[in-house]
């Protein structure tokens, strides 16, 4: 049996998502770092475990930039797909739901559950659109710890993230220490380099100049969306996602459904219909301001801008730090991890790093693998234990 | 004084874009790889320098996606730029108008004076569009190959090219050996890979999905034309042709006119400036429907499929090879010059093979480089001695 089907013992079953409302006293509101604020947040979670009776063992999944909440089991018998990160989230399996309790949330500015663009803003009773207030990998992290809270956590056992989810695990390292006793830092960088900048203006641009956009007011019934755009912008950032070995062995020159050239404007290879695929099934489950926003937030992340500030971030920081990264990942490669890797070792943070060969690029963190499997195993395992043992502590 | 400017004596000064018209007579015409032909066929061309006596000095240059004949001097004492490879082509310069005649045509399909997609249909009397037949990399030597013969150029001293112009001249010494003496393949490939391939369908679909496309149907005063969309697959493709690390150094993070980031849709970014420029000035000067089929030739080029083929159209090839790489080039990085030299010595071709470091990636074929240049220089003088004094080559 598939260990992801729903009724494999190492998956965490039929799940539901759940949804805090944050922020609804009318007194408190979630503060951006832009200035404005926001109230009420919703924020959509689902939880995979049983959190222990001190509370020790919860974990935070952070999801980069099109997951979601689901991070794991289904939510009916019959769904085709389990959740994003199920293979790495279950009885048994590396964020073990027998021991651990896991959390994943939709993040701020996002589409599945959690207050964004798409959102009614509750000032016009329309959806926000472009009038949502711009946000950042900060404010990100910030909503998660308003709903920690909330749960009554005082304590993570560890925030964990790939991509632009290990930003936010970083992130959460430098402001909340004390909420928190590890990180996991996953195929992520410290900023963006100007080539990711690049891929995501060609991102945007692509977006905003879908005649369907219009100026992010396309929400309501029947109103047609910036869906040519929204594909095109996928189907470049998936390229990213991919290492140029891995779409070769997978693709070569191959050709789709025929023998021969066209010699027309059909797609004629398999690597061209498979892009074409992902662009327009992202559509169907994605937002385009959102896509705006979340891009916006990745861009303007960049906590050490120089030693002085990296000083005053990292001195906070308190967490065993685990930074992992993959051979072909070209989107955020090796040596992002290790200028991150560089920057804690020089402040005497406990941070270990392992690279992981893998022919999947940054998709790699998503994908089975036994060696990065178990390098989050024992890593987790190690921190469980050290919380039972304090005097484990010395053997790191 | 600046070697390009128009003054300097390492300058070939003011030129002029000649134009011939070919397959005229009714009879003849140029057959393609798709079956159709065409006729008559106007292609544009520059030469710099003086053809000798028994004719054994003409260079051809192709050149690569985005060029046209214009490689040298200027049009008009006012031009601000030189032709697109003027820092290489003049009196002392690689390209040695002291001692080569050189010719530049503006490939099939193009939109800078051959016959392309903009071209009126002799049929319809309207311009092709998309009636325009599918063109292929063979289909462009064999224009050129009309054109020399027009010129009465029985052989060739070198065809040479960068990017695309380096398949074309790699096609060149495949089709037609007795014609040439010698090839250079610079920034090259023997084929496009699945992620080359990925890029160039994400360029189509951005151009075809634009509203104004309207099926490559959009010539004529006061019609919009698919800038939009053209601009994008500029976009992304200018990402490809710089490296990493050179857009870093350019750009980095580094804020476009202003102090702080904007917390807005704007372009905080130099690095998004300098993009969405590339992309707008790209669109004033070339065609959408010419993108499309020349991508298409470039997905389509693949001389050597397997090792019967590649035999079969080695065997021919009597021509002296140089093939140029350089290290930062990420789009046809040293790897597939590598692959296509290994075939060459395989078959026991008279190659040479350098790669160079550059910080400037795919561009860098365009650009400055003393050492580059050195290569070039020496490759063609030797040429020219042992043309002169046939007892020298076995010096090679």
């Amino acid at each position: 049996m598939n260990t992801n089907e729903p009724q494999s013992p190492r998956s965490v079953g039929i799940v539901q998502t759940l949804y805090a409302e944050l922020f609804t006293d009318g007194a408190s509101a979630l503060t951006l770092d832009c200035g404005a604020s926001l109230a009420p947040v919703r924020i959509a979670y689902e939880t995979y475990g049983q959190l222990n009776s001190d509370k020790s063992n919860a974990i935070l999944i952070c999801h980069a930039l099109s997951g979601n909440a689901h991070a794991a089991g289904r939510h009916q018998e019959e769904d085709r797909k389990a959740g994003w990160w199920d293979n790495y989230i279950g009885p048994g399996k590396p964020f073990d739901t027998e021991k651990f309790f896991v959390i994943c949330s939709n993040n701020l500015g996002g589409c599945d559950g959690t207050t964004g663009p798409s959102s009614l803003n509750p000032a016009t009773g329309r959806p926000f659109g472009l009038q949502f207030p711009m946000i950042t990998i900060g404010d990100m992290a910030r909503l998660q710890k308003a709903l920690i809270d909330s749960l009554g956590i005082p304590q993570l056992l560890a925030v964990a993230g790939g991509s632009m989810g290990g930003m936010i695990a970083l992130q959460w390292a430098m402001d909340y220490p004390d909420a928190m006793r590890a990180a996991l830092v996953i195929a992520s960088t410290p900023r963006l380099s100007a080539q990711n900048i690049a891929f995501n203006a060609v991102a945007r641009q692509a977006i905003m100049v879908d005649p369907h956009f219009n100026g992010g007011d396309y929400y309501g019934d029947g109103v047609p969306r910036p869906v040519n755009g929204l594909a095109l912008a996928r189907m470049v950032a998936h390229i990213t996602y991919l290492s140029e070995k891995g779409l070769h062995e997978k693709f070569g020159r191959q050709l789709q459904d025929r023998r021969e050239l066209s010699f027309g404007f059909e797609r004629d290879f398999a690597v061209e219909s498979y892009l074409h695929y992902q662009g327009s099934s992202f559509v169907k489950k994605f937002d385009a301001n959102t896509y705006l926003y979340i891009t916006k937030a990745m861009d303007y992340f960049d906590p050490f801008p120089d030693p002085e500030t990296t000083a005053k971030r990292l001195q906070k920081v308190t967490a065993r730090l685990l930074v992992v990264s993959f051979d072909t990942d070209w989107r955020f490669d090796t040596s992002r991890s290790k200028e991150l890797v560089k920057m804690l070792n020089w402040h005497q943070k406990n941070v270990t790093f392992e690279q992981f060969r893998s022919i999947h690029g940054h998709d790699a963190f998503l994908i089975d693998d036994p060696l990065y499997m178990e390098s989050l195993s024992s890593f987790l395992k190690r921190l469980l234990m050290e919380t039972r043992h304090p005097s484990a502590r010395v053997e790191w």
